[in-house]
């Protein structure tokens, strides 16, 4: 089944139709085609001509693990171009097994009701529910499980979102009542723009259709037992998760430190992924690690972080919120982190974002660093919406900007993430060529540091360019990029689980070029489009200019080098 | 002559050099050649690669009436793009008389000193004058000539340009001790990123060097007997002044009232240009009318305005000062105007830029229609610095952005003027094609409506391809638009002109093409490597959908027609 469920916000319709073209795209490629396909790419991204696209992976609703992501996609008010972000939670897995390719959010409405979209067995349909209007998102949620049954899936936006805030992310409830976030770009204004306050999907049991269940089944089983018996998952994924990175980046010069002006911090021991583990285990209460985003997946890299008492701050405390909401603002310890983090959750802002931003402002005199008292009572402006709250709510380029600083750490102005491109300028190259902007999951090379010298000047635009259209792969087929050690060292087992699933005869440069490829070449034709020339592929001129201590270097890769990340 | 003087705000350094290539252009047509040349087009513009030119036009210094404008270029903070605004006063006639062809700033200071640069016949300084910091355009002024003498040529900012605001002005002095503005585009704030507050030159008699004294001179004194026997310039450029069309602006259905919300206001004969010709006059005291900006100039279409008192309030009152600030804010009287005009001036900010602001910020909910106290307290915050201030000071497009607006009257960045495309379609495509972003002067189709019609769907297009090359021209030369009829009635006296003074050959053929179209190319080949896209070639959404009343047109000019614009 190829369903597209388009609700148009105009007129309240909504419509249910297969498409057969798009059977072959999931994830983050049916958002590209879509988006290229139905939306003008010079629209005004908040208006009425731009789409939101919720799309489950090509495999969701499989039980592959860690591969029912589900991908949100529009023009973004963030970089005026095209962005997709995605992330774990119970509504990939539904969607794929309602057979769902992508719900498309369409128009605008000219009332002011709060509405859900309800999908369940029996169809779609809009609730006015204004009830939610102005909550957090996990008060959204609880609302939401309480009128709808908690094994719902559910997407939503927080205040930040309905504020059609830049920075507003997406909230995605995981098995454990837990919210993950498609949180860069500002797909929650999109989502706010459009009066959606969420999308509720009923659980289902309902298995898809397999072409050949059994092939399938068996790679699904030659996977798993791979990340059965990898010790590296369980002892590493399973403690420190995402969060294992942080003295490496450190200990590199690549740890942003205090609105990027240093790569490294005095105290990093207080934010690395060991005091983080040794913290949650020691506290205990509902603290804990191990914890998976998505039912079934393996890699258990989250966690829930408790405070002193045992009680939660917030779920999972992962390595970009810690380097953007810590080091960058000066903190050594990870309580404030976590603090900072439900903040950001809860009101419905790019965890990224809001780091950079919040290191701007101190920057330009608005407070001071490692004082958490100042950082909260600003995202106490972002969550009353105040002219103060607007300003740092549309991210850290538009903050910048009107504060008048000449160290503004976005690309396409979308803030950097957790790798200052000075010395891991692989990233770099990444944050200025990919369409995405400065996102690391579009083409992290943190992980290639051992084949490609961070600081090298040479070999960063193929191996950003090999990573960009690989890592699209993953978004596209709904898998998470921690797992791709299985799948890489031998991608045709991504090509036998489409085979298996929809009958193709997929060869692995097929789907490296259908998932991959062709997906990010979609995505720079729209942002052509919307006005992103080759001249918006660049990085801030201070990178170029300013060492970054303490390594002392700056970005001084050619353009030359840069272009050959164009995908 | 063709001498360059180029002072480095990094280094301090002056240089002044000969430029025989820069031989044929002058003003804009320069500033473009230079900007192109010199100015990576995708810098950042209040960092140290932009370069602020300030070049006479081609004619300045000789005493062809309304021909010694003085141009001011860079990339403009507000558009992103290249930027050229021009603006009487004395300087151009100065620069002029001592061959100087352009005063080039570039660089950035480090330190935080408030810099005036002198020119003089001995030649060019830098002087710091912390004395100034922060201080209103026109105690600027005052403190200059105190120093310096009376005499002088100023171009200064106020606290805007200091202030990075992208909005900010430079005002020039006129030979009445008032300010003009090269206005547009924030030019202000590229001229205070550079740390120079003021750039002042002594009065000479110096005379250019002409290679036909005689043919020039006698050219002079054709065209000048067409102005002095021009009953139109007496009877109403002296009188009304530019405001003279602010009735029929009103009938035709086009000017901005309430945030471009309606083509006309009920009241408008107390915004008439009738009424501001018998409210100078009958008030008297200071109060002025047929005030001459330039030297020598014929037209003479400023005023300076008083209140009730006798009291100057401010000079010029003018027409799309008067739509801006005036309909737009709901007012139907000129006193409002004028003071708010006064604000503008000494903050050193676009009156017409202000005027869109004001008008979104009051359509959001921040004030009331026609409430001068209200609008006073927004300038105020612009003058403070405040976040507020900061926020409007940065222009309409990021005050709507951070406001959340959907009714952003802007193109490129930058607000419209005073006449709303939907019901005047020709300057809608100029405002979309022109490589200026959304200024009137770059191609006004309003003194064309007897040619085409302003609400045709065709010949807009060619209309505003001639004149935006036309004016060009007149920006490139040094003439100021209004002196266009004794010129374009015959262009071969231009290019007499031209060839009596430099000893060229030129056909009037070729004085289009080199001061006009090859200089919007040169333009428009600096946008795109500044990113600025034909994508970007566009109006905002809401003009296209939102019928205007009284003539409910809205915007409806085929791509294809707007395509023909492009010179």
């Amino acid at each position: 089944m190829s369903i597209i469920i388009k609700v148009n916000m105009s007129t309240k319709n909504i419509t249910t139709a297969e498409n057969p073209a798009y059977k072959l795209l999931g994830g983050r490629a049916l958002s590209a085609r879509i988006l290229l396909d139905e939306v003008p790419p010079n629209c005004e991204p908040l208006g009425p001509k731009n789409k939101l696209v919720i799309a489950p992976g090509l495999l969701a609703g499989t039980p592959i693990t860690s591969g029912s992501r589900i991908s949100c996609g529009a023009k973004s008010p963030m970089t005026n171009g095209i962005k997709e972000a995605n992330s774990g939670g119970n509504i990939g897995l539904f969607l794929g097994r309602f057979g769902i390719k992508a719900v498309v959010i369409e128009g605008l409405p000219t009332d002011d009701n709060t509405y859900v979209l309800r999908i369940d067995k029996k169809g779609s349909s809009l609730l006015v529910m204004n009830e939610l209007k102005q909550l957090g998102t996990y008060d959204t949620d609880q609302k939401l499980r309480a009128t709808f049954g908690k094994d719902i899936g559910v997407l939503c936006i927080g205040p930040a979102g309905e504020n059609r805030l830049k920075m507003a992310a997406i909230a995605s409830s995981d098995p454990n009542g837990e919210l993950k976030f498609a949180a860069r770009g500002g797909l929650g204004a999109v989502m706010g723009s459009k009066g959606v306050k969420a999308v509720v999907v009923e659980k289902t049991l309902q298995q898809p259709v397999y072409h050949d269940r059994q092939v399938f089944m068996d790679m699904v089983r030659t996977i798993h037992a791979e990340f059965i018996n990898d010790p590296k998952i369980k002892n590493v994924n399973q403690k420190t998760g995402t969060a294992t990175i942080v003295k490496a980046v450190n200990a590199m010069g690549a740890l942003p430190t205090c609105n990027f002006r240093y790569g490294a911090i005095d105290g990093v021991d207080g934010l690395s992924g060991e005091t983080m583990y040794e913290t949650i285990t020691s506290r205990g209460g509902e603290g804990k690690v191990g914890v998976s985003c998505m039912n079934g997946c393996l890699i258990k890299c989250g966690n829930i972080y408790p405070d002193a008492s045992g009680k939660k701050i917030c779920s999972t405390l992962q390595f970009e919120n810690i380097a953007l909401l810590g080091s960058n603002l000066g903190f050594t310890n990870l309580d404030p982190v976590a603090m900072l983090n439900y903040e950001c959750d809860d009101i419905g802002v790019d965890a990224i974002e809001a780091g950079a931003v919040l290191g701007v402002a101190i920057d330009m005199g608005m407070g001071k660093w490692g004082d958490l008292d100042g950082c909260m009572a600003l995202m106490k402006e972002i969550r009353s919406n105040t002219l103060l709250g607007k300003v740092l709510g549309h991210g850290v380029q538009v903050t910048g900007d009107v504060l008048g600083s000449r160290r503004i750490p976005a690309a396409k102005g979308q803030s950097f993430a957790g790798y200052d491109p000075r010395a891991l300028k692989g990233n770099g190259v990444t944050y200025a060529m990919s369409p995405m902007g400065a996102d690391h999951t579009a083409g992290n090379c943190f992980g290639s540091r051992g084949e490609v010298n961070p600081l090298a000047t040479e070999q960063q635009g193929d191996l950003s360019k090999s990573l960009q259209y690989k890592m699209c792969a993953l978004d596209s087929l709904g898998f998470c990029i921690f797992a791709r050690p299985p799948l890489f060292k031998d991608p045709s087992r991504m090509s036998t689980l489409v085979n298996a699933f929809l009958g193709t005869g997929l060869s692995v440069d097929q789907l490296w070029e259908i998932m991959g490829v062709n997906a990010v070449r979609t995505e720079r034709e729209f942002n052509i489009g919307a006005g992103l020339s080759p001249a918006n592929d660049k990085l801030p001129e201070y990178v170029y200019a300013e060492p970054l201590p303490p390594t002392n270097e700056v970005f001084d890769i050619s353009e030359q080098e840069c272009l050959k990340a164009i995908v």
